[in-house]
């Protein structure tokens, strides 16, 4: 007989739909698994918040989803996994809590040959140097540049994500991250760039277009699921069979734009049904 | 004698420092008076929130100035104006409360030639239709086209407020505007354009540069301080000579962000020890 906390389903926040990347990865490598995915959007984005406020924030929907009975937490936002997680372990030790920065960390790890790695991310992810510090625990010599990129958020939140627009935007964003003149006389160009925000994963393409075709681009989506279900399976909290999994949304302001927004995100119809206006 | 509430600032909100091409005009306009200012920075933006949620905000961001002892209350923020004027007009009811949404259909109507008007702003203002109300309060006839363009917030803050991409963001915007193929067959192509959100000013040149020279290019800012101006004057409360006024200004979230955001939106340097951090 399985486990009655395996039956639990998992939880998922984001300040709003960009951690949908991850839980699309979820349902790819955990078809069977439950999930309740809480998405702050009255209070999004976090990615120009201080530490403070965004820590704060991510407590909340943390309280939200451990009050509705989970077996695990994914913190499928970036900016938050920077700055929270720490205290989130801290206040919820009795279940595991991944964060999406660690896997990013290990999968540039895993995927440059020159040991020169570039990230980007929001201003605060960028400036809090979250990716800079799991990368060095992982191989401290490691080149890291970082670069935030504020318009990449907006332009996938308008679904602007191809074409001379956002092309334009990451040619501008990333020509210094990549360019020999405004890195230090001893660097490398990078060649992994680190999709460090959750929103990115849309702009791929446009991304790709605007950087050297060998360079490798890493987001934190699937080594964070792989993760997941590895932890899962360590704890013999692994869901097996019992058919699909469910996902309830929670949304912390307008139901419709959720559904319309986050179905863009999941890639996969969300229906207005499914979500839950809640209150933190 | 001056009348003692005469002495009293001028308090004014926004969810951010959008609000402060508004304060710049009052500035301009009543040099001498004291202004606070509140950018609800931790809960910005609010352009893409909910009617409810922007209520809320709007109600505890003046209740924080009314607690400070103003004499009168700005809204400097179209989304705040465009939801919850009502409803803070009926909460404090004994200070005069101005909003940006009225002045900027005064402004436009007074511009327009052939009595079609396109109006642009977030998400919320446009689906609202509160510019549409106003501008039909005043000319019942007038031709009304709106238009949301959540990218040009981006845009101002990021600071890229000329050159090829936001040029090629406003022409993509206001392009389907001005066609007479989306239009509907009895309408007319707008002459006058509306920034109905007070992050646009910054982006002025690229928005002109994106439509028929001849179109005529409003904001609230200016309309909204002559009718700051009025009331104060008819109300007795104006304050005259004790030399230049001073600006307190309060934000929710970093201090230091504000300080160097602001500044490109005031259009005058704003010291971190201007700002204090309020909680609300």
């Amino acid at each position: 007989m399985m486990d009655k906390a395996a039956g639990l389903p998992i939880g998922m926040f984001d300040s709003g739909v960009g951690g949908l990347t991850v839980l699309k990865a979820v349902r790819e490598q955990m078809p069977c698994e439950d999930v309740v995915y809480l998405g702050d959007t009255a209070r999004l984005p976090y990615g120009t918040k201080s530490p403070q406020t965004v820590s704060r924030y991510a407590v909340q929907c943390a309280a939200e989803l451990v009050g509705r009975n989970i077996k695990l937490l994914v913190v499928a936002c970036n900016t938050a996994s920077a700055m929270a997680l720490d205290a989130l372990r801290e206040i919820y030790s009795d279940i595991p809590v991944v964060g999406v920065v660690e896997p990013g960390a290990q999968a540039a790890c895993v995927a440059t040959r020159n040991r020169s790695i570039a990230v980007i991310g929001t201003e605060s992810t960028i400036a809090g140097g979250a990716y800079q510090r799991a990368i060095h625990s992982i191989d401290p010599g490691t080149r890291i540049v970082g670069h935030s990129c504020p318009l990449f958020v907006a332009l996938a939140e308008e679904g602007w994500t191809d074409g001379p627009i956002p092309e334009a935007v990451a040619k501008r964003y990333l020509d210094p991250v990549f360019s020999p003149f405004s890195l230090a006389e001893q660097s490398v160009i990078p060649d992994t760039l680190v999709l460090g925000c959750t929103h990115f994963p849309l702009l791929a393409s446009a991304i790709q277009k605007a950087v050297d075709p060998a360079t490798v681009i890493v987001d934190s989506a699937a080594t964070t699921a792989a993760i997941v279900h590895g932890e899962l399976v360590r704890l013999g909290l692994g869901r097996t069979g019992g058919g699909c999994g469910k996902t309830l949304y929670l949304t912390t302001d307008d139901v419709a734009r959720f559904a319309r927004t986050g179905t863009r995100f999941l890639g996969n119809p969300i229906s207005e049904r499914e979500v839950e206006l809640v209150d933190l």
